[in-house]
Parts: structure tokens; C-alpha cells; sequence
């Protein structure tokens, strides 16, 4: 018998202790800190000359790199995560994700390898893509680019394993498939892929006039 | 008792047919299919207005463009490739690799996704690369630059997994470490690292000329 509620239920782990957060508690916080980040970034922004969808767009760079470093950083250094008895917001956020993939508390190696990216490449990526947008730095449009891609590719590859693996990892459940697996994990695909579409078409510009430039002079 | 070569040897595998190629066979006809695309290649851009750097770089893409369709397409559409009584080439490369990497062999499902990916997305990608620079299209440097991104995050990943993993997917000896772990698979982060570099700068250049030209405006 496991002593943890993590599927395939033949999992080996040692130690498990109960998660105390509810998951509507767990998505009121989360929703609170992310309502609260575009709030601040949304009006900060406003001092900077950049236009509306630039606006939106430092609000997602903020969201997601904080996600990527606290929460994803949060995992990827915390490999027993599962067993501890803390009460914390990121201890039972884990908890409650390795019941839609147990490959998060078995800490499965391209799980842990491709959450450590995301976490320490791509979350000071994003951070660093904000200021970017802010300062018009000439450099804005390949680390959106270089940062989207990263994030859909990892993502890809994430969907990919799950598929290939049979969903072995997840509990049965709506709530598992649906809005974790799928839904989740969509908003990862959905938005790099628009951002990585906008920063290729802007660069594109950028080169034609590069080269019409040339061949004018 | 295992019936196959590959480790860990309690690693369950039915029906493996022996290699027939050896190593030595293996590289050599891989050098010679090499060392003629990169002659075909330079001799045709020589017609192209390009810079020998460029020159170069386009040899690269249709190599890399190559081994990725063809080689990692292989290896992606046939699951039980080390079961094949044929003696071709491409089942023997997969066989004779296997020996550094099993999880190639059986299957894992990040080396089969991450491998998918390299050769149905990134490959394609190389060619139309090769094609960009030849023609300048104004998409040439985003493409290179998530060309070699892909390349370059996969190849991290595949990294990190094997440490993290212990190694124990690798037979004994050095050869397997030193010459398929280390050294083929560090084609992958040098160069695409170096293209990404240039394809970064290049765009950094165009955007802060389309921004100059702008502001004088």
C-alpha cells in the first residue's frame, strides 16, 4: 500500500505528508498575487513609451518570470518537497500539481531538467524581456523571441512526454486532465506562440529595412 | 539474462538482431555523405551573394538539416529499429548508439519527443535556413536564431538528463562517454550556440537602425 495519494499507485515514496491548502484556497492566492502583479505593471507601465499591447505584454513578462522563478525555482530546488510537514503556499502548491503529474514528486529527470531551465534561464529571461519592452533596448525582440520559444518549446516537449508515458501519472479526475494538464499548460503554448509570432514579424521589418537601407546607399 | 548489449542489463529488451556495421564502417561512410554535402554546398553558394562566414554556416544547416531528417526521422518512426534483421546504415547507427544511450532502445519518451521534434521541426527548419541565407530573405536571422535555440535547449536537456540519471543508460568504457556523450552531442551546443550569438547581434543591429531611423523621422 502507498502511504501518498499519487498515481500510478504502485509509486515508491517514503515520507508524504498531507497537503493542507485546499485547491480553492491555492487558486484565490495565486489569482490574488497575479491580479495584484498586472495591477502594479499595468500603471508602472503607463510612465514608459510604449503602447497598450506593449503594456499587456510587460504585465505577462512580470506574471510568468516571477512564476517561473519563485514557483518553478521553488520545485526544482526542493526535491523532497512531499514530505515536508511546512504549511507554505509553494510546499502545497507542488503537492497539489503531483496529483495531475507524480512525475513532480518522483522527481522525473526531464521534469527536473526542463522546470530548472524554465526556472533560472527562462525566469530572469522574462524579467529581463520587462525592462527590455520599458527601455526599448535593441535587444527587446530576439529575447522575446529566444524567452517564447524556450517556453513553448519546453511545453511541447512536456505535452509530448505525458502522451507518450499514457497519462500513467495522473490521477483520475476532470480537475487533473482538464484544468491542470490541459488548460494550464495551454496558457504556455497560447501566449509564447503569439509573442514568438509578433517578435519573428518585428525582426523581419527590421531586416528588410536593414537591407533596403544597404542597397539604397 | 539480457539477449542485448545495452545498459543498465537488467533493462528489458526482446528480439535485438546484432549490429553489423562497425564503428569504424559507421564513421567512415558518415564522414564521406558529410564531406560531400559540405562540398556540394560551398561549391553552389559560391554563385550566391553571400560572405565565406556564410558560406560556412549554410554547409551547416544542410548537414544539420540532413542528420536531423533523416537520421533522428529514422529514429522517431521506427520504435523497433534494434529488432531489424536489415543491414542498413540507419538501423545500425541507432543500434551502435544505443550503446552510449539505451534509453534510445527502449523507447523513453523525452529522447523520443525531443528527438521527434529535432527532426520534423527543427530539420525542415535548417533546410529553410540554408534557403534564407542563400536568397537574404528577410526572415533569415529570427529562423537561425530558433533553429539553433531548439537545437541548443535540446541538447541541454538531453544533457541534464543523462547526469541527472546517473549515467547508468551508458555502457562501460570511454569511448561511449567521451566520443557519443561528450563530444557528438557538444557539436550541438557550439555551433548552434555561436550561430545563436550571430543571429542575435545581427538583430539587435537592425532593430536599433529601424529605432534610429524612426526617432530621425
Amino acid at each position: 500500500m502507498s502511504d501518498h495519494p499519487f498515481y500510478p499507485r504502485d509509486l515508491v515514496l517514503e515520507g508524504y505528508v498531507p497537503v493542507t491548502w485546499s485547491i480553492q484556497a491555492i487558486f484565490a492566492a495565486f489569482g490574488a498575487v497575479v491580479a495584484a502583479v498586472v495591477a502594479v505593471v499595468w500603471l508602472l507601465s503607463g510612465r514608459c513609451k510604449v503602447t497598450a499591447v506593449e503594456r499587456w505584454i510587460m504585465c505577462w513578462w512580470a506574471v510568468t518570470g516571477l512564476i517561473h522563478l519563485l514557483l518553478e525555482g521553488y520545485f526544482s530546488l526542493n526535491p523532497r518537497f512531499y514530505q515536508y510537514m511546512s504549511k507554505d503556499f509553494f510546499t502545497d502548491v507542488w503537492k497539489e500539481y503531483s496529483m495531475g503529474d507524480s512525475r513532480y514528486a518522483a522527481r522525473d529527470a526531464f521534469v527536473v531538467s526542463m522546470e530548472s531551465v524554465t526556472a533560472f534561464v527562462e525566469g530572469p529571461g522574462s524579467l529581463v524581456a520587462l525592462y527590455a519592452i520599458a527601455t526599448k533596448a535593441s535587444y527587446r525582440e530576439p529575447l522575446q523571441l529566444a524567452v517564447s520559444l524556450g517556453q513553448l518549446y519546453g511545453d511541447v516537449l512536456y505535452f509530448a512526454t505525458c502522451f507518450l508515458e499514457g497519462f500513467v501519472h495522473a490521477a483520475p479526475g476532470a480537475q487533473y486532465f482538464w484544468l491542470y494538464f490541459v488548460f494550464m499548460n495551454s496558457i504556455w503554448v497560447v501566449i509564447p506562440g503569439l509573442i514568438f509570432v509578433r517578435s519573428w514579424r518585428r525582426m523581419c521589418l527590421h531586416t528588410r529595412a536593414a537591407d533596403d537601407h544597404l542597397k539604397a546607399a
